[in-house]
């Protein structure tokens, strides 16, 4: 695409001249209305006097309002800027690309609702309280970009607190598709979840996500490596998300750096941002797989990596096997709204991460571990999936 | 419109037979995305990692986020449920059906964004909280539906407190739009509004914007009433806001009924949701306006008004004289964000009741003191009216 010059007389900065910003012009969503609004007739129906059936309705049996508004198909995108991307701490306005393009690919993959809400509190209990008071508005909230380790106990407070389901992308959305990555990889290696050691660097939102889901998949093994090295019980210096991760991981009791632990392990997975060297790459086991997702650096190039592992995954969309959330999320809140779940449960994670894993079906090669976020099979199959396991989970309202 | 058999299905009574409940099924909005989102060139720009640099320039440059996302377009319809409609305090759920109704007139007659929220709290402190740390998402607020007298202090403060306009529109847009109306009526009798005496019925949230823009707008008197008759100094049973009210209107200094205060006025208007005898309507001076706008029943019926008074307005869409909010609503938050005003001004909405009654121009009659909803020309001469008033008052910020 040509980069278009952006008009100079609304005072923005010469470098404002590239593609994106063109494009970023007026933002990009807009809300439309999906019933006519063109004479008194229809404004009767539509508003007033119309509307108050619907509402006293509404008053005498309070769930009417999931058929009667939009409320049980959008979704709230919350976030308080503070881990925005691999940019930081931009605070709200500045998030708020992130949080309209999140918007706009729940609804282009998922036909997902989606509204951006940047808070402008960095609070956990005011986040928990603000997203509590916009609760009866919405069908779901999708948490986005909130610093570890506050994250963890928003998502932890509102799911207690609220029926609708409460999902953090950064970690869970990451993690389904770590998971659907990792199950194809196993399988094209001809080795169970269970014969595989993984090591994870990161512990941050992602890093104790792709972590946890591993464990309930039945992986064999897997450490989770933070700066200081491998989260182990003896390390004095944990916080309380690190010390719970230490509990339920690392049942080899490894400690140190992180290239002790990749030493012979089978599965590389970055979340860091850091890089690993090359040395480190070469002692893994034989057929390893490395997904270095950090964007826009991989830990591992991914051409240094081929040279040593099997499977080769990374964040960027322009290698194969690109670890992307748009694979997840727009199918599990579809799925999740579709029957009206009050929650989204471990259950339907690891049904999302399978179904996606199975799109791949008889393509699964070394370079296409996972699908394309272009193929339409996704969405319909992750939806139907997380649809299904909500029933099964008992937490489907329909 | 066909009555139409909603689907029994879904357990709902069997009275849910209504073409109301019909066009709301599913709600009557959705989101669209305005870019593309189809491929990994269009991904790249919209999302990651084109959004980067969007995001970057806005944490640098914070105002450039009304220019490169929705933020300035959007409105958000924010209500606690308290006084929806004429149904009162049913609450957030039962009050998004007329919160996504607003919405999509927004988006219909002013071109408005619109997002509509209803809030799980009536607690004054909790609804500004709430609002003050979604602003960083909006170009505006809309308040709705909030009940006296917290809806004053409601908007008193997020005014105070934000950068972006807050309107609460059962006040403001009434207010302008039976002002348009009044001066409109004023003309067609050829006297000017100093010459005018007004009784307001209701002391609630529109009773008390009213008489406010009217004595701003140069009436010549005007006593408010509320259940115990008029608003004057020597009661000892006034709240805050009714105490304030007694200062500055009733200049005649009149004590007692409603019907007292009638006599020998030159204009009633009507938003308490009462009636008033026929011969208080006939004790009133020559050449008399009566605006009843209770809905669904005007306090005085219409054929009944039309016999003692020159001009007769309601609330209802089947009468002449629609007094309605959709005139004034779009167009104001449509100019206040066309020039990113940091407040809605009370020159603004003077200015906007003018442009109001002047879209009328030549079409004058006492059937017509106040365009249709549905006439085109209101939304534009309201926008560029506000627009102007917003740069002439020093809120615009381009």
């Amino acid at each position: 695409m040509a980069a278009e010059i952006v008009n100079q007389k609304d005072g923005l900065e010469p470098d404002v001249i590239d593609p994106a910003f063109a494009l970023h012009r007026g933002g990009k969503m807009a809300v439309q209305a999906t019933v006519p609004v063109r004479d008194a007739d229809d404004l009767s129906l539509a508003y007033t006097p119309g509307v108050a059936k619907v509402c006293s309705a509404i008053a005498e049996q309070p769930e009417l309002v999931d058929d009667y508004t939009w409320k049980s198909q959008v979704v709230a995108v919350v976030t308080d800027g503070s881990a925005v991307l691999g940019l930081g701490d931009i605070g709200p306005k500045a998030s708020l690309p992130v949080m309209e393009g999140k918007a706009i690919l729940f609804k282009q993959f998922g036909g997902v609702e989606a509204v951006p809400l940047a808070l402008d509190t960095q609070d956990a209990d005011e986040i928990v309280d603000t997203v509590v008071r916009l609760a009866p508005s919405f069908g779901g909230v999708n948490l986005e970009d909130i610093a570890a380790p506050r994250c963890f106990e928003i998502e932890a407070r509102l799911k207690e607190k609220l029926d609708i389901p409460v999902f953090h992308d950064d970690q869970h959305g990451t993690a389904i598709v770590t998971l659907a990555a990792l199950r194809n990889a196993a399988k094209l290696s001809g080795r169970a979840l269970g014969q595989l050691r993984a090591v994870i660097s990161g512990a941050g939102a992602a890093g104790v996500a792709i972590a946890k889901i591993l464990i309930e998949a039945g992986i064999g093994d897997v450490a989770v490596c933070d700066r200081k090295g491998v989260v182990s019980g003896d390390r004095e210096d944990l916080t309380e998300v690190k010390r719970e991760l230490a509990g339920f991981t690392n049942k080899a009791g490894l400690t140190g750096s992180l290239e002790n632990a990749l030493a012979g392990a089978d599965v590389f997975i970055g979340v860091s941002g850091g890089t690993v060297p090359e040395e480190a790459v070469a002692a893994m086991a034989e057929d390893a797989f490395v997904f270095a997702m950090a964007n826009p650096n991989p830990e591992v190039h991914p051409d240094v990596a081929r040279k040593y592992a099997s499977v080769v995954a990374t964040g960027r969309s322009d290698y194969p096997n690109q670890i992307n959330n748009v694979l997840a999320f727009p199918g599990i809140f579809a799925g999740a709204l579709q029957v009206r779940a009050t929650d989204i449960t471990e259950g339907m994670k690891l049904a999302a991460a399978e179904a996606l894993a199975a799109v791949v079906a008889d393509e699964l090669s070394p370079e296409r571990v996972i699908p394309s976020p272009f193929d339409e099979r996704v969405a319909p199959a992750v939806t139907s999936a997380v649809a299904a396991a909500a029933r099964a989970e008992g937490v489907a309202r329909r």
